[in-house]
C-alpha cells in the first residue's frame, strides 16, 4: 500500500441509477476509472489526455476488476471516493478504491492495470511495459 | 456448479468502447447482468420484467462482483457468453459468467446476488429472504 | 428564457469517449440531464432526490431532447455547462443547454421536460399536471 | 427518404432503465447509434468494425441529433426498431429512426451524421469529404 490517497467527492445522479434506485453495479467501475485517472494526476501532475504521450503508452488497460458492496447507494448520495496503489508490480499496478457514504464505508473495490506500450513487432497491439522508477517513487514519497 | 447453463451470443458495439478501441470494463458488467436476467428467464420461464412479482421480490442486488480480462474485446468482435449458478446460499446466489471470442476465453466473472424481498419494518428497505426450492431445483435439473 | 442560468463545470472523462477518441453522443444527454437536476437544485433549493416528494411528482419526462454538436468534445476538455428554462408550458417546461469548451461553444440542445404526478385512475401512470406558480416564479425573478 | 429499412427487434434491459422505471433518455441514442452501424452493414455489405477502412474514414461524427418520446418505454418492452437514411447530402447524410413497442410508435428520432477522413492538413483532425455514388446507390436500389 503506498502512502498516497487520492480522494475526491460527488453525489449519485439520476442516470447511475437503477429502476430499483440504487446505482447500477456497472457505474461503480465508471467511477473507479475515474478516480484511477485523475489518481495518477494527482500524484504524478499530469492531465490525464497526457498521460500517454508523456510515457509513451497506449493504455493503461484493466486485466482484473471487483467490489465488493455493504451498503446501497442511491440517488442524491454524496460519496466520499478514495483511491490509492496497494500493489507495483514490475509492469503492473493495482488501485484501491473506496467509496463511503455518510462516513460509512458502502463500496470497496480494485483494478490491477497493466503499463502497456506498443508492442515491438505490431505498434497497434499493446505489450506490458517496465513502470517508471520516477512514477512509484511519486506514490511512495506523495 | 448448477448444470444449468445459459448461452447467448452479441456482437461489441461502437458505444461499448474507448479510446483505446476495446471495451470500456464497466460495460461487462452491464453485459453479466443482461446474462443473469436471461439465464432465469430461461431457466424458471419467466420474463425479467415479471420475475419480482412472481417471487415477491425488491430485488436481487449485487453484493460482489469481478472480472479477470485476459484477452482484449473490441469494437466487432462476436461474443459467445454463457452464465450459470456457480453456488446457491440460502439467500444468495452466485452467477459466474464466461465470456469467448472466436472461441477463446476473453473474459471470466462473477455476481454474487442476495434474494431480496421487502423488510419487514420497512417496505421500502431489503431485506435477504431464503431462496424457494423450486428456484434451485429449476437450476439442477435443466 | 427565463432569467436564471445554471452554471457547471466538469471534465470530460475516458469513459465518456468512443474509439475516435470523442464523446458518445449518447453521453451528452446524460451531461444534460445532470445539469437539469443541479439547476432545480440552485433556482428551488430543493436536493434532487427530494425534488419529487416535494411536489408530489413521479418523475419530469422527457419527450423531446435533442442537441447540435458545432466542435467535437474530446477527452480531458473542460467543459462549461449552462441549463436554462427557455419555455415554460402550462404542464411541461424545456431546457435549454449550452456546453463551451475553451470558450467556445461546442454543443446545443435542449429537453422538453413534462411536470408529471401519479394519474388518478393508476398510481402507477404518470400524468401532466400545473407547474406550481412558486416554481415558475424562482426562475424568473431569480 | 430512402428506399432501403434496417430493421431489427431488441428488449429493454434493467440497465438501460432508471429510477422511474422507464428508459433513461440518452439511452436511446445508444439504441439509435447500434441501428445505424447494422444499418449501414445490411445496405453495404460490410460489418461496422470495416466501415472506416473500406471508406477511408476517419469517423462519421453526429452533427444533430433529435428524439421524440410519445410513450414511454420500459424494462422488457420488446421494441421493433426501423432505421432509414431520410436524407443524403454532399458529404453528410441524415438518419431517421423508430422505435415501436406492441406496434405502436414509441419513438422517433434522427442523427445527422458527417462523412468524414483526414484533414489533409492534420492526420489527426477530420474532415467532410463527398459520401461516394456507390455508397448512395446502395439505400436506392435496395
Amino acid at each position: 500500500m503506498t502512502d498516497f490517497i487520492y480522494r475526491r467527492q460527488f453525489s449519485i445522479e439520476w442516470g447511475h441509477c437503477d429502476p430499483a434506485g440504487i446505482v447500477f453495479n456497472g457505474r461503480f467501475f465508471e467511477f473507479f476509472d475515474r478516480s484511477a485517472w485523475l489518481m495518477f494526476e494527482a500524484a504524478l501532475g499530469i492531465a490525464p489526455q497526457r498521460l500517454f504521450d508523456t510515457y509513451d503508452l497506449l493504455g493503461i488497460p484493466i486485466v482484473d476488476a471487483g467490489a465488493t458492496f455493504k451498503t446501497t447507494v442511491k440517488f442524491g448520495d454524496l460519496v466520499d471516493a478514495e483511491a490509492r496503489i496497494s500493489e507495483f508490480g514490475r509492469a503492473s499496478l493495482t488501485v484501491s478504491h473506496r467509496l463511503l457514504v455518510g462516513g460509512v464505508l458502502a463500496v470497496e473495490g480494485h483494478e490491477k492495470r497493466v503499463w502497456a506500450g506498443k508492442h515491438p513487432d505490431d505498434s497497434s497491439r499493446m505489450k506490458a511495459k517496465p513502470i517508471p522508477d520516477e512514477v512509484i517513487a511519486k506514490f511512495k514519497s506523495a
